[in-house]
């Protein structure tokens, strides 16, 4: 990550003591120093980085202020709006499409809050994987050790606040896609209670789960970067009882992720039922949501999909409607089944992902002891959750060998100031927190 | 219809003028004497019917007030629950189902504002056709001309009205089976807004569009159930713009009802524009549901199902969800642009069914020049105003040869006063009224 944070340049930045286009050089310098080797980054938006930043320090000389992302270099996942662009969603047949007529919301919030766009960002085709793994535009590697996956969908967003190029960028979230890429590349990630964060000019993938959302390198940046995107804070709440959940969420961990979660000491543990029919049913309408999305393409242009997408992509075109209602059946009780723990516990803890980065030369993971690919699999703890619609905050374990680590501290929604409470007490007392730049 | 209102019945049971037993052992002797060439009824209760009565009459005695359906007897279709009964939702295979332990809360309504339960009545296997033609329960004969349709699928609890057995009776709409019978029988029904009456204790057929609702036979007799089945009254608004639904509405509508719709003098005209895919959105989104929901019994026993509805529940359980998904786009582009028409109207008019009760020896409708099975096609005009969940009186229009024929009036949700006020006003202009009982 970025030696300073965003909330030190907002800072230094509003007082005058630097500006934003040294801020926004500084940005540009460290992606064309560091992006070959990362392949975080598909398009350098410098022209538009120096505008916004000049646009900033006149606000600052004129005596106003810019907000309070001021000068804040920030990158965006390939899938929201940027004026003048083609939005690609990491589709190479879109490469040629319209350019968007204007930002996505969330890029409006973001610049009126001061924040300088740079650069847009790598993910899987569609949003539709956990690797960032793309026939056309490439893997991205994690900053932590290049020889091994960042993480998706929104793993060029992950990678570009882990490798210092900016140190905050947006995602998106369906499944998991930015809780996956947070834990494996050593971050923070939030995906919001489902609907609460401004989704215009952002390509869909599916409605029933499509979230959008923050990396950072701390809780207060992360903190800051949502609030301008909500447009409004969350009213603190003291965190009053957390749970540790168990089963699904603790089979399948390796040695090192059951040594890390260590550091929460003795918390209750709790069983959620029926955890592997949610995440079926997740699964499930992803696939029929997609398939249906995108089924014209499939029709007359199939070959065009990045192979990894276009055959998930047919299948959930295929899928009956009965199979669609069932999960749907099966959203309504396991929701209710969640909303009754919520009664007792503010926070559950979950790891994001049970084991380090898996390597891009055998991109794998293990459960029940087989080893199954990551592009399908890395989100089996995260499905769940955003199954039905949690506030969610990934935050990293540090470890002794330098890969990184997530867990999941997952909230209600409307309570998210609970979770950011405990968060920021965890961070605070060391539980959580940042990986050193890479 | 039953030469008393059940307003008139209230009124004379809440001031002791006459009993509650007496009501009801002359809504048994009408059954005992009607049914038998009707075929409306299904189960006959007179021990419940007969306590229920008892109740209200010693509560009169006592110098209390039984409520505002004091002593009115009532009859249900085969879907609501009621204590002690098998539901059969019309099924010859849940003949034999464990009783219900609880009446439905509509039941539970009707009882507390002193209304007396005395029969359960026909519709079409899982309320999944518009005829009332039942395998296992034989088809209900329309009052007016027993040689045709009732209507369906609630067509049991029109024709117990229009033959006089009770004042009013309860059924279920999903895509027109309060509004298809209705318009046959010569009653008022209504079909409110969608989710605005309880469901509970009402066995589902599509949870997408479901609704309960009233026959009745005057305007302030369907006010009155509504209010008892809502708990709340609407608040009155007087209409202030009316219009009439052309194309799609006004084709294929047979001369007769051409003439009839004259009544209504010259009101503005209005085109909906993509109807026909609006019902055939709501055909699609019907089948699913209704596949999905009876997929388990289809797997193990089919030949246990109606013939008439068995074939509809296999196609529809084989759809595909990018179909359904689709539907569901559809179905929001439709309700959106009905919005905007609700922004300039108040209440749209237009036919229930193109043309009168088809005959049970030959149950067509024409439709373009052809000659088409009745059960699949008599909601053509219905289907596409309940797919997007709006609250429809069904009112009679009086033709000189006995047969009837019915109007839509249509309102949009939480505007229902501004609905109820205009049918009010054509009530008292004899626009529209009730049809001699048969």
């Amino acid at each position: 990550m970025s030696s300073e944070s965003a909330l030190d340049i907002a800072a230094d930045v509003r007082a005058g003591r630097r500006t934003a286009i040294d801020f926004a050089e500084r940005s540009l310098a460290r992606i064309r120093e560091r992006d070959g080797a990362i392949g975080a980054i598909t398009r350098v938006l410098a022209d538009r980085a120096l505008d916004e930043a000049r646009a900033v320090d006149a606000i600052v000389a004129g005596g106003g202020d810019p907000g309070p992302l001021a000068g804040v270099p920030y990158a965006v996942k390939d899938l929201f709006d940027v004026a003048g662009l083609a939005t690609t969603a990491g589709a190479g047949m879109l490469r040629d499409a319209p350019p968007a007529t204007c930002d996505a919301e969330a890029i409006v919030r973001m610049r009126a809050a001061g924040a300088v766009l740079v650069a847009t960002c790598n993910m899987d085709e569609y949003a539709y994987g956990f690797a960032t793994i793309n026939a056309t535009f490439g893997t991205t590697k994690n900053p932590c050790d290049i020889s091994r996956l960042a993480g998706g969908s929104s793993g060029g967003s992950a990678a570009a606040v882990a490798a210092g190029m900016v140190p905050v960028a947006l995602g998106s979230d369906t499944n998991g896609s930015i809780r996956v890429p947070a834990a494996l590349c050593g971050l923070y990630g939030y995906k919001p209670a489902h609907g609460s964060l401004p989704m215009a000019g952002v390509y869909p993938f599916v409605d029933s789960f499509d979230d959008i959302g923050p990396f950072a390198g701390s809780i207060d940046e992360l903190s800051a970067v949502c609030t301008v995107l909500a447009g409004s804070t969350f009213s603190i709440e003291n965190e009053k009882k957390i749970a540790r959940l168990t089963d699904w969420f603790a089979d399948n961990l390796s040695d090192e992720m059951q040594g890390a979660l260590a550091v929460f000491g003795s918390l209750p543990e709790l069983s959620l039922p029926n955890v592997e029919q949610a995440r079926s049913a997740a699964f499930l309408m992803t696939a029929a949501e997609g398939g249906r999305r995108h089924l014209p393409e499939l029709r007359c242009r199939a070959m065009a999909f990045d192979p990894a997408t276009r055959d998930r992509l047919i299948a959930g075109a295929m899928l009956p409607a009965a199979h669609y209602l069932a999960a749907l059946e099966v959203r309504e009780r396991f929701r209710a089944t969640v909303e009754r723990v919520f009664e007792t516990y503010d926070v559950l803890v979950a790891p994001c992902v049970g084991e380090v980065a898996p390597t891009i030369a055998d991109p794998v993971v293990t459960v029940d002891g087989e080893r199954v690919p990551a592009r399908a699999h890395l989100g089996r703890l995260t499905q769940p959750i955003s199954f039905i619609g949690l506030p969610v905050i990934a935050a990293p374990l540090s470890l002794p060998n330098g890969l990184p680590l997530g867990v999941q501290l997952i909230g209600w929604p409307g309570r998210e100031g609970a979770l950011f409470a405990y968060a920021k007490r965890l961070e605070r007392d060391g539980v959580i927190g940042s990986v050193p730049v890479f």
